[in-house]
């Protein structure tokens, strides 16, 4: 065990994370020793803005040159909590090539170069842990990568977006729109002024990509993850979802079949028998399958300053303790397979269909034909809001494939008896 | 990184465990080399009786003799899923100080001498790991060491006992009885010949001694948990709960407060807001809270022979990267405080009690004047089923101090009017 008390960090921004953690490291000032045998020291933060005030943190510390940084050789850990492709990628790199460790929050980073990175970690013996990235707080690419290690593992559920589970709650609960659940959530700081990552899913879907690689064993990026987002999601879709004993979920959904890797998220119906169901307001929650532990559940705060603070100080402890006993990247890149991802036109699911149809005899067997023709087979149909030249049709599909619905539904569309497709929602 | 290829582990136990992780060893062994750098070879069995038949285990491992596998020194793990004080005890301090890494499923065992285990784990700077002694196969000892480490954490609920989950689920959704639903559970394997350390809340008593341990830094044994059991619990009060939107859960609660260490298992009612409230069946649940993350639960099977081998087998994995990059022993006894354990009178708890008295006017007048002699605070009373000469009362109660809460029930019990104390119900 080497003799070294003090060990030295620097952050890379100073936002909302950034201040979470120095703050973390301060309150956990005492307990670093006995957590880990040595102290830590936050010795710089890389800035913008010198100028810019910044409440609680110490000024001096501040520098706007990653070089000073870089080139300090006694700050072992670099913690990047500056969010984006670059700079972060390049420091990331210089770091890992210069000898130090890496814990990073950035989930876009890693969604499209976590190869790249870890390969540099690994070749340089170093650290690249990333906690933070995914599902904020949540204890969960270490149990994927640590303790469910002893399991083939098929099935990744994540409800991983923060904003978009308040507002479908919200929606669910009080029976409002869209619009009006979005605007509360802005309101309640759980929105930002720009929502479009959150809302179409683009978040949840980078976060999918780094779990499925890491629970498969296998590289999946984000342009591997098909997304779809909210918007879409009715008052009216959220009341049949509850007459079915249900909830809709903006899910992220990854499986390891024999035919491929598939990777989506999607808002879905989901029972309220399942465990996921019940995850309300801005929490989030990731759902495993293995096959020797079988179903298993992470629930916490996905995002805001301490809990995202609190994943990464996990990992900056665990670095902390790797330098002491000369370890450092034990746990490096863990995609040792090249499975294919299959394509999304392939992947089976059950669908939840609202049609508005012209009410006339004939026009169910019209309908009936085209998912016959393509190969759709119907579980369930409900007619509803029934009026003399109307009728909403509610229609529960068996697992199919996406192309197949796809071509059905583009034939349905252009059926002069129907006269709208006002939802098409999968159910899990 | 030491040039180790193939890594010999010894199995002490030959149960359901045991042949779990045998079978999970069997069905990984080509994924060893690439998770952990190494093979593992299962290289002897430690059994009792070398005479008896098992399926699917290579019966030329098997042994009788400890000392055929203490002295092979191309041992390097040695896997504990004997169960029991001794000889289980005995032979981890030998095998650790014969310089072996141990993973141990043991949780009578660390509940009670926990502390000696880890210290020679410490002194040879080996391994002992045990994420499976506690909730089978979810992910809390490694989340609680590591993931977690960045928190002051402050509370710890658990569901960790799956067959009285399984009991108090069947008479929640079935309306049965304690005895029918017990006989239930025994017909489905969820409860033992002698379910004693089960219904009594023993078992989860261990499960909480080892998690308060590891969660607040700060030794505490099986002796210091204060425990009850489910036997008790009736049809009736589960209807009650269901009544308050709520559920009775035998609970392991520990918390870590000024006034010291509060450990305890009873059954409690809590809400069905309560994220833990939902876990059904025979599955396990831990709740955890910390300064930093906030609410965190881990849920999944607590046991069974393969989610309890996987979280042996996540363990060896862990040994085995250790061993590999020369740091057996990085992470040891967490225990690096001394909190008093607070004596049971002075936890505080809300009670729900249900009273049968004679109806005449000023009984409750008499049972209000008992609560208030001994400071204990009513926060609701409702009269059910009157007849002309009884009512029910249900009481629910502020947060009192448990000795209060007993003075006040060894007087009510005391007074003529009051015909029989039904239930004495804690409340989350």
């Amino acid at each position: 065990m080497e003799n070294r008390k003090v060990i030295k960090l620097a952050l890379l921004g100073c936002g909302t994370v950034g201040g979470g953690v120095y703050k973390l490291a301060e309150r956990q000032s005492r307990e670093f020793r006995q957590k880990t045998g040595a102290d830590l020291e936050v010795a710089k933060i890389l800035v913008h803005n010198l100028a810019k005030k910044r409440d609680g943190i110490d000024s001096a510390l501040l520098t706007d040159s990653w070089k000073e940084i870089l080139d300090d050789r006694e700050i072992r850990i670099v913690v990047e909590v500056m969010g984006g492709i670059e700079p972060a990628r390049t420091m990331i790199l210089e770091a890992l090539n210069a000898g130090k460790n890496v814990v990073t929050a950035n989930k876009d980073l890693l969604a499209e170069h976590g190869q790249e990175l870890l390969a540099a970690a690994q070749l340089n013996g170093k650290d690249l842990l990333f906690e933070a990235a995914v599902a904020g707080g949540i204890p969960i690419i270490n149990p994927l990568k640590q303790s469910l290690a002893g399991n083939e593992i098929d099935e990744v559920i994540g409800i991983v977006n923060g904003t978009t589970n308040y507002i479908l709650t919200k929606m669910f609960e009080n029976g409002l729109d869209f619009n009006e659940a979005l605007a509360g959530a802005a309101e309640k700081g759980y929105a930002e002024a720009d929502p479009t990552a959150d809302i179409e899913g683009l978040d949840a879907g980078r976060k999918m990509a780094i779990m499925a690689s890491i629970a498969f064993h296998s590289r999946v990026v984000f342009s591997d993850v098909y997304t779809e987002g909210i918007a879409e999601i009715t008052a009216t879709d959220i009341k049949y979802a509850k007459e079915f004993d249900s909830v809709i979920k903006l899910l992220g959904v990854a499986r390891n079949t024999s035919g491929g890797i598939e990777v989506a998220v999607y808002p879905m119906l989901i029972s309220n028998d399942h465990p996921i169901a019940s995850v309300r307001g801005a929490f989030n929650a990731v759902f495993v399958h293995g096959d020797a532990v079988g179903d298993t559940m992470f629930y916490g705060r996905g995002a805001g300053e301490f809990p995202t603070a609190s994943a990464v100080m996990g990992d900056v402890m665990e670095v902390m303790r790797n330098i002491q006993y000369q370890c450092t990247g034990r746990i490096s890149c863990t995609c040792y397979q090249s499975t294919p991802i299959k394509s999304f036109g392939d992947v089976k699911n059950k669908f939840f269909l609202r049609l508005q149809v012209e009410n006339r005899p004939g026009v169910l067997a019209d309908i009936a034909k085209v998912f016959g023709d393509h190969k759709v087979s119907i579980a369930k149909v409900i007619q509803k809001n029934v009026t003399a030249s109307e009728a909403e049709l509610v229609i529960v599909t068996e697992k199919v494939k996406e192309y197949h619905m796809k071509d059905a539904l583009t034939e349905l569309t252009g059926m002069p008896s129907i006269r709208e497709v006002s939802s098409v929602i999968r159910e899990y």
